[in-house]
């Protein structure tokens, strides 16, 4: 690879695509003739205003929404939607439906709790340790929303359909596969994602609220939750183009590039998908095809973006870990809470990487 | 100037660093030979701990404090920090006393109140368009904090001593002078500050926060306020070195080369402090003399970050913003709510940049 760079197979943060790394690169002391670096020229600019105001714009073309969606940019990371999801929406006496599929869908729902608000935890694939994404769940009728994890970076999870809530709407955590496919948006009251995995650096959180949720919200703080903070409530944000305070202004523009990378050098979802797709099968194909390398999700339920796998002794993980270092691929250690390997795969890593790691675990399993 | 760079008189984000930016830039692609950008590394990797463990030294050796302060790394800017501070400190029953000196302290106060604590106002110098620090404050006995904003950017007025307060811990907003000078910590229970002033990008809140307050802070939350949010607690940050989730890794690495450069180049907090003073005496020296500029704030509050001054009509002043620009003078309009003008002379702003502006004003009245 050009400028000694190495695969990245990272969990988060993650692998950016080069052109997006290089446009901020060349810009970075002088952006669009300003004369200033992008992490000198003030929010409330007009070079600014075209950032967010693009960004949002990509954002709506890729998932093919128009202004019923708003699209918000929050500090704090999926970790403070965690709990200002129910603190915008659970009203006195109100409940919500949460799908527990791993570590990240636990604490949406720990944090739920924590706020003592009512939650049914109505499916869980804990007793597989998480290995699975349930199906034919059972939803309430009167949830305020279903949430859900839609992909799971630590367990290598992810839902390749939505379930039927019956009108209820999903609200999804989507930190670790947003923008890796077209999505069905009406089907969806809120997407939220850390932009750290799939589109930009950390430090900003993209939140895709519908207009009847910001509505919900509203009338549910009028009536009830005086005592918000500002700056957990959603309608802070709609009302402000995400400016009621300063935001995180070299995270927005990145996740301005890499949507253009989306838009302009990948051509769209569908085909970021089907390059997903191209990836993730191969990947999967040559561990299935193995005897020594073992995929630990089911198949039905496998993530196309953390491909989490085995090998057979954990002393060969770890040098298998080592090595692959030294052969200029990084990130392929499971984390820590479940050890083993995983590959991740987010639209920034290249077929070119997925293939030198087949190549590399070919050549690693050869030698044992 | 180099890179056809202006000069960047901006409030915020504002200048930075040339050598910071250069250093980024250079390693944009490959941070410290890993083969990957800062912004693509994992937050649980030896590489950042370095960063972050390399940030909070500097900040303790530049401040003169040990590890009974613990310095924290929050996002949601100042703004956030408004709604958590009384969030963290304020039992049912207990009280705190706020000084208004301008929009941040209206903010600020506005915050606790929302959350229905007890704020008491105990100084504001709102009588004269808050264009002064007020003195003589008869603090509460029983408060347990005092509140205060260090320098108020919209106003340009700054604290030049901090008031006597009677053993009760300062708490202060200082996200537009921090590092600007010596500061005597043991005056202050906690000092917090948005980067995107003095010593970064927007989008990450360096606190600082004394072990007796954080030990308050847990107690509180032990005893009563079960329910706040993980995110919104200052021992979810101490305890975990702020990575309790993803942190603003970007963002954290910039202050950590600003804080080199405040240590390496300029040479620590008093050559800063210095250097401040020389600016910010020869912009006022020349405003005072002048009888085409005015001055707004009252001379001993007068801040040296932000340079508050008018011109005889809303006509000129426009003319002058207009023909800095041209002149390659950046962010002179006053803060949209109070008109004016202003030269926001930061940390990063160099001499240089003050004579080239000072040099500029002398012409346009000259013309006039």
């Amino acid at each position: 690879m050009t400028e000694n760079r190495i695969f990245n197979f990272n969990a988060g943060p993650s692998a950016l695509p080069l052109t997006v790394l290089k446009e901020i690169q060349d810009s970075f002391l002088n952006f669009k003739g300003s004369g200033m670096s992008i992490t000198e020229i003030s929010h409330r600019s007009a070079l600014f205003d075209e950032v967010i105001n693009d960004t949002v714009a990509r954002t709506r073309r890729l998932l093919n929404i128009d202004d019923k969606y708003h699209v918000l940019f929050i500090q704090g990371g999926a970790s403070l939607q965690f709990a200002m999801i129910p603190m915008n929406f659970l009203a006195e006496g109100a409940t919500a439906d949460y799908v527990n599929t791993g570590t990240w869908s636990t604490k949406a729902i720990k944090e739920a709790k924590l706020l003592n608000k009512t939650v049914n935890v109505v499916a869980s694939s804990e007793d597989k340790n998480f290995s699975y994404i349930p199906q034919n769940i059972k939803f309430s009728k009167d949830a305020a929303y279903v949430h859900i994890t839609s992909n799971n970076t630590i367990k290598g999870t992810q839902w390749h359909e939505f379930p039927d809530t019956g009108g209820v709407p999903i609200v999804s955590d989507m930190s670790s596969d947003i923008f890796s496919r077209p999505l069905q948006m009406d089907r969806f009251g809120m997407i939220y994602a850390g932009a750290q995995k799939n589109m930009g650096p950390a430090g900003v959180c993209m939140v895709i609220l519908r207009d009847d949720m910001l509505k919900r919200s509203e009338e549910f703080l009028q009536s009830e939750t005086k005592s918000l903070p500002n700056m957990l409530r959603y309608n802070t944000y709609s009302s402000q183009n995400s400016m009621y305070n300063t935001p995180n202004c070299f995270g927005i523009y990145t996740i301005q590039l890499v949507l253009k990378w989306l838009e302009e050098e990948v051509g769209g979802l569908e085909k970021m998908e089907a390059r997903n797709l191209e990836k993730g099968n191969m990947l999967y194909d040559f561990i299935d095809g193995s005897n020594f390398y073992r995929a630990t999700a089911e198949k039905k339920s496998r993530s196309l973006m953390n491909v989490t796998f085995r090998l057979p002794s954990e002393e060969m993980e770890k040098e298998f870990i080592s090595q692959a270092t030294k052969n200029g691929m990084g990130g392929l250690k499971g984390h820590r809470s479940v050890g083993g390997c995983r590959a991740s795969i987010y639209n920034a890593t290249t077929v070119e990487a997925v293939e030198a790691l087949i190549k590399f675990m070919k050549s690693f399993a050869m030698g044992k």
